[in-house]
């Protein structure tokens, strides 16, 4: 492992995601809690949706021969559909069919041997888009259904079925979190279609329930992931580099 | 460069560091303005004083034939100190002359042409520890001197001074803010010794302004920073592939 670099956990997704790293947002939470074990890589682009995400994913995923000098992804969220949920003929839209495909694809890339991408210790965990609540969302050159990113949503769960990948399918928690009223998701989103620190906090229990049964390997509180230096009461005062060293957060 | 890979902010510290991923922490605040632009790697290690991390820093930093492949430290905060100041022997301890000693070799790691870690491009901010509100710290196997944590705040200017690095004195902005008194601090303290989102505030501001005015061209405002991947209304719509080019976040 060289140099600066640790392994890390990766956030790929739209404004959901880089908004993260708000306060109570997920990422600080995962960040928060993953300290002196995995960074947290913050790789959301308001705006996005999955047919643009594929060009990007092809440069911000490491290929085969790359991985050995740039961290390693333990663990990757894949978090889009809220803008491929636009209506046509919004730029952002994308067919569900399509969108289920590219999801489809940006899995692969990671989980397929045959993918230049391939990297067997990904752990993947897929989104859904949370609910939107029109009454609160006002912009409107970017509209948006509600039925249709429940659709949307949907489409999630069918992927992950279809790739054996979890699904943090935080779109049902919230609804029923909002007494399953479109309005009532005020509770959890600053505007209709962002979450605030009420709907972050599902997202974030969300993937933490997903480690603990799925990859429970990566559990920052199990036995199995470590502080890459160790801690500071465990130093050899007499003779401390030695006892400094490097070590994975994997065991 | 290369593959998941974007250029940093590295942030070096004791606990003060660590714990910047809190809510209102200076990591999250940093993490937020720069999302897009520049990752923040948190290299926090709560109990941690100089000595101890000189041997980490020599493992964490890139050495000049590796910074090809990992990613580019744009700005570096060194914030030790808050347990150098222990008085002896408790083993944190370390005498003010090595303190400042210790601080300007991490220094000269990086800004030494004849150094193995030399990096030309890495802006490097030095920061105060805090006062500590010693009415309100109550960890008797871990004790600390007002008088004392204040000699080595003095300390980092002096160090800041000769190395010609930008020094945040914190520990002055929060002893003003206080009132000038011991217990006025306990509105910036958690415990009497780390800070709370006030305290963080005043180091994230501390940056902020010496980034204004020392580093101008990692203010992510600037015309000098862009974002990695253009805004989603800047995409071609009919062909997104070409528009969608990694960038270097730095001009």
């Amino acid at each position: 492992m060289a140099a600066n670099v640790q392994d890390v956990i990766m956030l790929v997704g739209d404004s959901l995601t880089q908004f993260g790293w708000a306060q109570g947002g997920f990422a600080q939470l995962l960040a928060d809690r993953y300290v002196r074990k995995l960074d947290v890589l913050n790789r959301g682009f308001s705006g996005y949706q999955t047919d643009w995400a594929i060009p990007v994913c092809e440069q911000i995923f490491a290929k085969q021969h790359e991985q050995h000098h740039v961290p390693k992804v333990k663990l990757l969220t894949i978090w889009f559909g809220a803008n491929d949920a636009a209506p046509a003929p919004f730029p952002q839209h994308v067919p569900r069919d399509r969108y289920k495909e590219n999801l489809s694809h940006l899995i692969q890339m990671v989980k397929s041997p045959t993918s230049a991408y391939y990297s067997p210790e990904t752990r993947i965990i897929l989104i859904t888009p949370p609910p939107v609540n029109t009454t609160q969302w006002i912009m409107p050159t970017s509209p948006r259904v509600f039925e249709t990113t429940k659709a949307y949503a949907e489409a999630v769960k069918e992927v992950g079925e279809k790739e054996k990948v979890p699904v943090a399918d935080i779109w049902t928690t919230i609804f029923d979190g909002a007494g399953r009223t479109e309005e009532g998701c005020a509770k959890y989103l600053s505007d209709g279609l962002h979450l605030n620190s009420n709907g972050y906090s599902i997202v974030f229990q969300a993937i933490t329930d997903i480690v603990e049964r799925v990859y429970p390997e990566l559990n920052p509180e199990g036995v199995k992931l470590q502080d890459v230096f160790i801690p500071w009461d465990e130093v050899n005062v007499q003779n401390p580099g030695p006892s400094l060293v490097k070590r994975n957060a994997e065991l």
